[in-house]
């Protein structure tokens, strides 16, 4: 059995069997990512993939919000932190930093099991990039949002310009809120498709998103893992490669006892039963 | 004149003039795919696209629901059917037999002719992979949805997974309903952008599908085939690259006398008539 | 400085600070695309681009409507305009012509600064394919839109095709409009996300269009280049590369003394001033 | 067991276990392509696809020489046999006649079944797009070749601009030899890489083509069809693609029995044997 | 007719009907690339696409060797000829001066007509970006070569480390080359395949040179344009993206009369002669 | 300084300042890949590439020969090393496998630093993956390879069948090499461009592979890593994506002042000293 107990400013339980709660523990701080966040978030979710014991995961801030965004004082290491004078160099010191940051975000995407992020108040920033980067996204009433960057003085780089617009259905809206960095509420965050539910409290989201988690992980995980795989695969490509390595990875994953195990299930009116990955 | 009266499992006929309607028609089975179903409506489309009487489709299904999926039976066939111990030689049988219910859903799409899809009561899995391949969707208030394959134990492998998150505007529901397979209804496809009218029941569904596709088929032939042609294009390259391809294509294209016919019958305010294809 | 009074379809001021506004100003036309109006298009926002003095567009229509879409002389030069008999030799010409109007067209898309769209009345045909090439969309309660170029009987072709899809959410609606050619309103448009904000006139739509530009000129002008060049490159990218291209882009440009700037005057809490580009 | 009998312009037979030697075979006509060629080599190719019995494929030329190209005829029906007047369909038609050449050749590189070229005498036009497609080419001294289309006025389109320059390493001579259609020999084919070996009559490049299908034939057949489905794959793809596809691919390919036989077989000093697909 | 007498660093005649010859002519320079050598090689080539009296092109260079590279003023004034103290700035204004260099050299690609290089003595640094965008390259034996970006501190940014590898046969030692910077012979050129004809002398390289482009001018120039531009578009995409547009492309331009006139002058055993584009 | 005394399979020396020689030393099994085998290469070339010591890297083997491809031990890990009996189940354990072994092999052409191959004696299986995965190859006369996985029932899934036929110039033998299995010489290597140069014995293929890599080890290290890092992408990519990349990348990179001391030192003619990255 895994040990999650290694992580500062992550807190980690199993609220039901084979889900995962992913909590961003670091409140006095607005859980604001420092150079640890990026690391421990990146681990964490590499051993998530390799755990047989979670087929689902929920991710949620711990304190007054969900995610103040990147912390100055990393934003300073990643760009500053260095005397180095030489233009080139300073840039490619930058560039290590940053896809160090970027792994951090992908490690979710990357991950075999689907993630819903339950949001609550602020979601800022890097927040923005890590939700866009889990699968499905559940909203409390008070939650805001903000494309913080261009505040900042510079462009959002560790994923939400390359995701936000491929998950909504509102460019203009999209690319206003990058553009001016400017707080949108709950609403607008469910009538461009950003989150697909908004509950009235953080206590009913992180409920309702537990509900959904439960669901995914009473079925098959032969099902679900390759669910997520495709659904990340064929977003990155035309139809027909889409098509082209669904069938190659479908010719060994439709070969498994999950299906007739699930088709027993339904004839018998039970729960189906599967085996671990 | 083509002859459409050769199908067992698809019911075709000429409601009016360019138009045909093709119905899927296998009710005692609640039109579930078999392996003659995915034949059947290959061979169609390929005929369709050759038939230069045709400008525009219509898709439905016969008796109580639009179509209830993959036939369990044909599931076996395609991923059990054989004695073979072998892995990869079942693997390989597997993968052409999935070859071809993809085709069979993708000769959709690639028909030269648009197709309206006009959906009733239950549209599952395989369902959906057939409505996603057609250019336009309409549903009936009764219509549910329900990406099933989870359920199977499966992930969905001829073209939900690669169109559906193309086509709607809420990726965060998508997950959601690719992960949980649960049922939606016709106000949730209309929310995401699915369909894009619901109509009070199934009589009404048709009658406004042909309604458009009536119009479609008035227009010139060589333009909605170039649209269909350069939107599926389009879909799956960079912008740049649809642009240069729609001018090869257009070179050709724009030299034809419609747009001559369509001028002098916009200022005679008459209908236009454009010679077959 | 820049002189922006060289053109004929063209009408240019600055209403703010950094704030560029390009009027359509052929209104007793409607606006429409003649061979001039492509090339003004191209040659101003060519311009735009290297001004240090742009940090936010406007574009609006003189007169009565937006954008009545392409002069019909202009599609007869397109093409006919030529004795050619050889069918190859009328294709190479017509294609020409055809790489002229994309070109012009794309140069909103490349223009490096962020350009918004100010729609009232009639958006059609050439109307649309300028539009989806700005990055924000405003229109008024009167505005109706039509994809009308089937309706002339051609496949649109200098980049609505292309682009129109990739900005909304419906794309069962946006197949509709594209092979019908149907008027739709400013509702439709909303619902869709090809415009995020509907005002009651043209006055509050110009209004709110300033009032957007402005804050958009008040940022960083590394940050709103990047941000808008790192959103069109990722819409043609996979997540992978979008995230590779970033961070050789925000190598070098988080290096910038802005970050500092932004930093200092949110910590004093006052107007950030950035130098020019 | 499948039946090659069928064919007017091929002639087939089995040289020995497992190896198909299909020969061009219409000689009063220098092996021209019309268009029953290009329908029978079609079929031919997918009915070799599907035969367990064929492991390796021989391509060779009945009579004179390998191949002479297109018949004017053909070229003819594809461009002008047709009384439309209208430009935009007339390019239409031709179009659909060019796929279907296309089609044709591209299925000898679809064949999941290796396939060797034995080239004699003259090989030119339609021919170079035919050898192109084969996955191995071996010729005789007295070989010559020819891209030959640029004399016929038009550029060659079933394959010679995609295929040639990448499997040859010298792009300035395939651009000469392109662009001014001249002969060259079974010298410069092989110095550029087009061949990879020159016999001294068209018997002994019959022998040795036969010797190589035969050591191909008599390994894994999983092996081959997997190589070659790879080697098609990786040439259209980025190296991480062809990767990542190859990972999908080999976790069922690798769990074969014929790699216990391959390993037995080794051990024990004798030949292998591994059962058909 | 065109002018071609406006350039400065360029001098050009026509050498025969419809074959033009550019002369890099910058000699007390060694021909080096300055500022003014960018622009008007992007001009010339820009005019050269749109003239019909041209339908091949020569490039030489004046002077004791073919092309010495960037001239050391002009690397100066990219990365250098500003006050700037931002990075960010710098940077900007870096990757603006590079666009400028890029398509300078990009314009001898994208030129409609073949281009055949005719080197002699040195060709180094921008001078190897210079004749990998050329179609065919001959040079004298006296000829060296070097990829020598890497002794000045930097990496190839106008396009050789993007076309080297894509026109020779060993990567190894492109790999080498590039690496090193070291010099090259015509024999070491001629093995890898970056020229295809070494020739005794400057003035016989010429000769050859022209002789090739004589029987390119005397082919159908829709012929040669499409061969040309076909080619190109397949080296960048996959065989089936190539054969796809090359059906879109063929469509319009096999229906041309030079494949009449092309068959009537070889039955004629005449010289064909076709009307200019 | 990093420490490389911590690899049980790989021996690792300076032979020269910023040279760094990694032996592969697992003599007795030929060096042949076992699990650590990949994990030790992936952590070293990992640390090589953060390692500000090494500008070029040398790779050869000790013992009898090169490299003799996978530990049979090993192959059976991948494939068989599970009690697993659901088909889907192996499918996804061989393909976590499969994928440890392709990003060992690819951490060598990930490396920032340019890696040369010295080759002696055998060169098999997954010896070939290694050495095309190097940026430049030399071998001594006795050396021969073997793309060997077709005689072990399978097709090669580390590398081989992407780079290979990307980095030689005769794909028809490639293929041949690839389905046969058979061994060929350093002759043949040597004439197809899989090495760039031939040795007499493996001590003067060090000498010479150290001695380009004292070279390569004396340039600005902005400019090696640049121009392997750019090729790589270029490979991987058209022409037109390689090149915007590099103005991207280039922006940053010309901005550093390893271009003054290149020219201080050229114009002084002294050696240059460069910084450290």
């Amino acid at each position: 059995m895994q040990d999650y107990n290694i992580f500062k400013n992550l807190k980690i339980n199993f609220p039901s069997q084979f889900v995962l709660h992913v909590e961003l523990n670091r409140p006095a701080k607005l859980n604001a990512f420092d150079k640890i966040s990026w690391q421990e978030l990146h681990a964490c979710f590499k051993q998530i993939s390799l755990d047989s014991d979670v087929r689902a995961v929920l991710i949620s801030g711990a304190g007054k919000l969900f995610n103040a965004g990147i912390d100055l004082n990393n934003l300073n290491e990643i760009n500053n932190d260095t005397k180095e004078k030489d233009l080139a160099r300073r840039a490619l010191h930058t560039r290590k930093e940053l896809l160090v940051a970027q792994d951090s975000i992908s490690s979710i995407e990357q991950c075999d099991k689907p993630v819903i992020a339950a949001i609550h108040n602020g979601c800022i920033g890097a927040g923005i990039d890590l939700i866009t980067a889990c699968d499905i996204r559940y909203c409390s009433e008070d939650a805001f949002f903000s494309v913080k960057e261009v505040d900042l003085g510079l462009a959002a780089d560790v994923g939400t310009l390359q995701r936000l617009p491929k998950i909504v259905g509102n460019n203009s809206l999209v690319r206003e809120l990058c553009l001016t960095g400017r707080n949108f509420s709950s609403t607008e965050a469910l009538n461009i498709g950003l989150v697909n539910k908004v509950l009235s409290t953080k206590e009913e989201t992180l409920t309702e998103a537990l509900k959904t988690a439960n669901i995914i992980a009473s079925k098959s995980p032969i099902a679900t893992l390759s669910t997520k795989h495709l659904l990340n695969f064929s977003r990155d490509h035309s139809v027909t490669e889409g098509l082209i390595y669904t069938a190659a990875w479908n010719s060994a994953m439709l070969n498994s006892n999950d299906l007739m195990e699930a088709f027993d299930a339904t004839m018998g009116r039970r729960k189906p039963k599967f085996s671990k990955l």
